[in-house]
Formats: structure tokens, sequence, C-alpha cells
């Protein structure tokens, strides 16, 4: 059946994940859920499988900082991979997809399928994920742009919704994108029992994809395709051209092309999915909790503390007293959040910037 | 009138105030409440007044690990002393006290009057400290045993209380004391109006105390005495004789003198003391609260936090959405505890000493 060229979208910065992540160790080079990074986890999951389709070794999309240190990770694991490919400027995922989709085609023909996925969600159900992904090949190769959707646990406001249309062959036409509704919009799609959470993975023919952009999002296409054509390889690193790539407009691959094109897709999985967006994220997917619901991790000792995350990776930390708390100690800095509060990391991060302390950023 | 020689007691060590407090750095060597150290603020308490007594230069009782930086502290100020007595081991209060009112006999004669008075305890009203000490020192010179009372503003029940007895001018004779009694007792105590907290503030005279410790707890007078004679003395460096002080019991001055001698005397002392015996009361004392009731010290930043004390030696600390917390963050340790929990740092202290981790004690 159809070759799967897997794009790993690893050049976010994880600020959420303050003060662990940092820009030039973001989070997904971390080992945050298992004993491997999230970026080795994302690569080891898109290895070898015994379905009907292959996936072929994976295309890494990263900025020049974290490059190092992704390929050590990845090079650690003995997983192959295809192409580095050095975003110069960050122009969000709709550039990448198709700078992606150009170099699949060139690779492997138009037909070729392209799963992009980010390198920083953690998937629980390795299996199901695959199933998905079959379920995705299938659509896509009849011409579907196809987005993984999760099944809502509850009214999150951080998250895009789809909302499904008619039935396919184990999926869904899209009928309509939500981006972040407020609390009870989130709670009256969850009521009708009809939407997804848009899980940001998606899979497509990268010659569909690249006829789609050019209709929908012509600029972008073509500063992609540009910045590609005139991209600096050495070896297996593809540095895409600055010039042309600056020149791309930054836009998301659900606002280019999926809220618009006719082909979209939704792929239901339940796969154990989680974008570990912030701490309690963490928190929630831990396993391993005590007795006391607490995640102890590293050099840290707990008294009379209930439900909390508690992690160094350093210095000797010691709690009392506490419930429902996230600490999270570094060599250099410290957080200490209430546990239903951890999006407002980026608060602490923003007021680091604003002080131009970028030696913590 | 009366000579008055400060004999301040600097072994402790702080552990409740760890992460900050360590056995090389205790907690009166740092600079908690003001921009000076605890033990500098003692030192500057009992330097020059211009009352009927004058402060002799005071004797600095201590640790041969302390020794070094409390004389350079005390240096740095150009606060004359007289003495450094090391101690060789740790005995307690009351060798402490019978030591040196040996040395101050010696020195100034029986008559003189010894202060005897923690490096670590916080006053803030010094005139009427200086008055305590006067009227202490009037009671003193005609043969009582004084302890500094303080007026209780809780039931507390890490203190030791003190009943008071028959009125003499501006003090009480002591009826009697009660070691740390629980929270109904201490309760029935404050109702009664008759209860001071024992400030662990002494003044007698040098002669008198010798006098009463020979007849109360001779094991005590004679191996302090015996570990002054044969003491090794290096300019103002007092070593006591390590054999001898080893020999000597280890008893507290309350317990091994004012519980039982018949001129134990309670003076009113209302001068704003506290023991800074945890971390919540630095907070209580800290006259710099912010509109949200927070503490802040150091490279710290709060996001909807209330009723904090956040200190930070040097790593970047955030806290978001938390009330009544401490974090207190050093180079290589984090303490995080609820404001009301802070006694039991020392568990966390505990834990320290059972794992052997003496680069964190």
């Amino acid at each position: 059946m159809s070759v799967v060229v897997p794009v790993i979208m690893s050049g976010g910065s994880g600020t959420r994940l303050w003060p662990l992540s940092r820009s030039a160790h973001p989070k997904q080079l971390h080992a945050l859920v298992t004993e491997l990074s999230m970026v080795q986890e994302t690569a080891l999951r898109v290895s070898s499988t015994s379905r009907d389709f292959q996936f072929e070794r994976p295309i890494i999309v990263l900025n020049e900082v974290q490059h190092e240190l992704a390929r050590l990770q990845l090079e650690a694991m003995s997983v192959p991979t295809s192409h580095f490919v050095i975003e110069p400027v960050a122009r969000n995922t709709a550039a990448v997809a198709a700078v992606a989709a150009h170099l699949v085609a060139r690779e492997y023909g138009p037909d070729a399928l392209v799963l992009l996925l980010p390198a920083d969600h953690h998937i629980r159900d390795v299996p199901a994920f695959h199933e998905a992904v079959e379920t995705a090949a299938s659509a896509a190769s009849s011409g579907a742009i196809t987005t993984f959707g999760i099944k809502p646990t509850g009214p999150e406001t951080g998250y895009g919704y789809i909302e499904r249309g008619e039935a396919m062959s184990g999926a869904f036409r899209v009928k309509r994108f939500t981006e972040k509704p407020n609390r009870e919009v989130a709670q009256s799609f969850l009521d009708t029992g009809r939407f997804f959470w848009n899980a940001g993975i998606f899979l497509f023919g990268s010659g569909a994809v690249i006829g789609e952009m050019e209709q929908l999002c012509a600029p972008i296409a073509e500063a992609a395709k540009k910045a590609l054509t005139h991209a600096d390889a050495i070896g297996d690193e593809v540095n895409l051209c600055a010039e042309s790539f600056a020149e791309c407009p930054s836009s998301s691959f659900d606002y280019a092309v999926m809220e618009k094109t006719d082909k979209a897709v939704v792929i239901p999985a339940d796969i154990g999915w989680s974008d570990i967006g912030a701490w309690q994220a963490l928190f929630d997917v831990a396993e391993d909790k005590t007795a006391d619901g607490n995640v102890e991790r590293g050099d840290v000792h707990l008294v009379d503390t209930r439900n909390s995350y508690v992690m160094s990776s350093g210095p000797r930390v010691g709690v009392v007293g506490l419930h429902n708390v996230v600490v999270v100690v570094t060599g250099d800095a410290v957080l200490v959040s209430d546990v239903s509060r951890t999006q407002d990391v980026k608060e602490l991060v923003n007021a680091l910037k604003e002080e131009g302390r970028s030696e913590l950023l």
C-alpha cells in the first residue's frame, strides 16, 4: 500500500513547561513522561510497523539551536532518519506542511503520504495510534486531507474543536473547526457528542496538499517551495533558504488549509493522547503516583503532601503540608504553582522576557 | 552602677530555618530580618547605652565551625568583643552559663553581672529592651537570677511558660516554670493573665550564679569551671578544654537552675521579641509586606499569590496562584511549605540526617 513519510515537527519552545523547558533545550528534548525524550518517543512511534502501510524514515523539522541535541538523541537510539530540515525562522505549521509536502513529493513521488506530527505529544496507546494512521492513510490515498480527532474529556478552552459531518469508513468528513471556544461553547459542543479535539496530527498525500495549498494559500505554498528549492543541503541537513522562508506568511495548517478545504476528514483517534501543554498534563499522565497521589521526580522529600507534582533536576527539594501544588526545580530556577494554574506559567516566562533575562528562557 | 557583661550564645544550628540555615552557616549568621546578620544585630543591641548601667564588651560563645564567620561579621561592624569562647562540643545553656559566670567573675569580679542572651532572637524595640535590662540589673544586684518574660500573644506550644508570683519593683518572683505545655494548658495559662513566655534571656550576678549552680547542679558547675581553667587561650580566643567540657552534663539553664532556685525573678519585657524559630516567624516580623501580603526576597516573581514568604539566595523563583506558602531557595536546596507548618521543616532535616546528606545540613 501507500508509503507514509513521518514529518516530526520539533521546533517548538514549550514555554509553559518552564523552568525545565528552555529555548535551547525545549520540552520535546526532555524525558518528561518516560525514560526517553519526547522526540525519541515520537520517532519510535513512527518506526516500523507490521501493518498495511510502512513508515519511511522520518524527516525532522526544527531550528538550528535545537538541531544538535535532537540529532544526538535520535542517533543514540539508532532511529534512522532521512533529513533534518532547519527552519531559519519560525513560520508556523502551514509553512512546515508545505515544505514537507514538497520534499516528500520530490523524493517519493506525489502519491506518497505525509504524516505530520508534533514532537511533543504523548500517545499512550501506540497500537491504536497505528490503527488510526492506517485509517487515515486509506482516506488520504483517496485524496482526503486528514486530521486526528480526540474524544474530549472536558470543556477545555485551550484546544481547537472539530465537528464531525458525514460518516466515511472509520472516519468523518469535517463539518466545521472552532478554535479555542469559551467554556460554555465548549460544554455545548461536548453535549452534542459530535465534536473532537483537534490533535494537530495530520496525514495527507503530498501532491494533494500541494495542489490544495496552491489554491487556498498560494503565498505560503510558493515561499515554502522556494525556500526548499534554494535550500543549502549538506548531507542529511536541509537548511531552508532564509530569505525565501522569511517571506512565508506565518499561519497554522488548521487555519490556512483545514478550515477551508472541502477535503478535510477527521479520524477518530482513541489513542491516549495528551499534548503535555503544561505541568498539570504531566501530572495527569503520570502512572507512578504514590499512595498520597504525588508524583516524585529526582531528589525530593515530601511531608504531609498530597496530589502534588514535585520534580528536581538537581537541588534537594522538601515540601511540607501542601496539597495540589506543582514544584519544578532546576539548577537556576524554581517554579511553584497551584496544579490548576500551570497554564499561567507563561506569565512567568513573559516577565522574564520583559526583564531581558534570556539566560533563563 | 553595675557592670553588665553580655554573653552572646551563638552556637545554635537553627535547623528549622533549613535550607538557608546550615551547620557551618547557621541562622544567626544570616541577615534574616534586617540588612545585618542576627549576631551582628545582637552585638549592636548590647553595645553602649546612656543608662545607669554600662555594657562591657561582649563575650561570644560558639563552636569552631562558626567561629571564623562570626568573627568576620563582628569585625566588619567594628563591634569590640572581649572573648570568643569555643565550645569543643555542645553542652546546652547551663554549661554556657557556668563558663560565662566563671569567666566574668575572674575578669570583672563576682559582683559583675552577666547578660546571657541568644544570638538568634529578634528584638524590635531596643530602648524597651535596655529598660528591661536596667530593671533586671537592679534585681540581679540584689542577688536575683532574672529571666525575661514575654507577654504571650497566643497559646503557643513551643515555648516555656513562667507563672509570676509576688511583685517586686518592675518585676515578679517566679512562681513556676512549665516547659512546652499542650494547647489546652497553654490557653488556660493565657486566660489567667499571670503567665509569660520564657524568652531565654537571663541576667544574673556572676558570683551569685556560681554559688547557686554549685548547690543545684554541681557536676555542671565543676565541669564548666574545669573546662575554663584548662582552656587553651590564644589572644581573645578561649578554647574550652575538650576533655573537661565533654564530661559536663547537658542541660538547659532553665531546667538546671531557674526551675529550682528560689532566687528566680521574671522581668516583664514588652520588647517586640521573636525567637525567629521557624520561617513563619520571619514572615510575621517582616515589615515590608506587599499589598498582597507577600514578603519577597531575592530574584522572585509572584503571580496571583497572597500571604506568602518567597526568598531566594540565587535561583529565579516563580510562584503562581498560591496562598499561605513559604518558598525558600538556595543554590542546592528548596523548601516549599504551608506557612502554618514551618515547624515541621525539622522533619526534612531529620530525613537528610538519616540519608547521611551532610552536605545539605
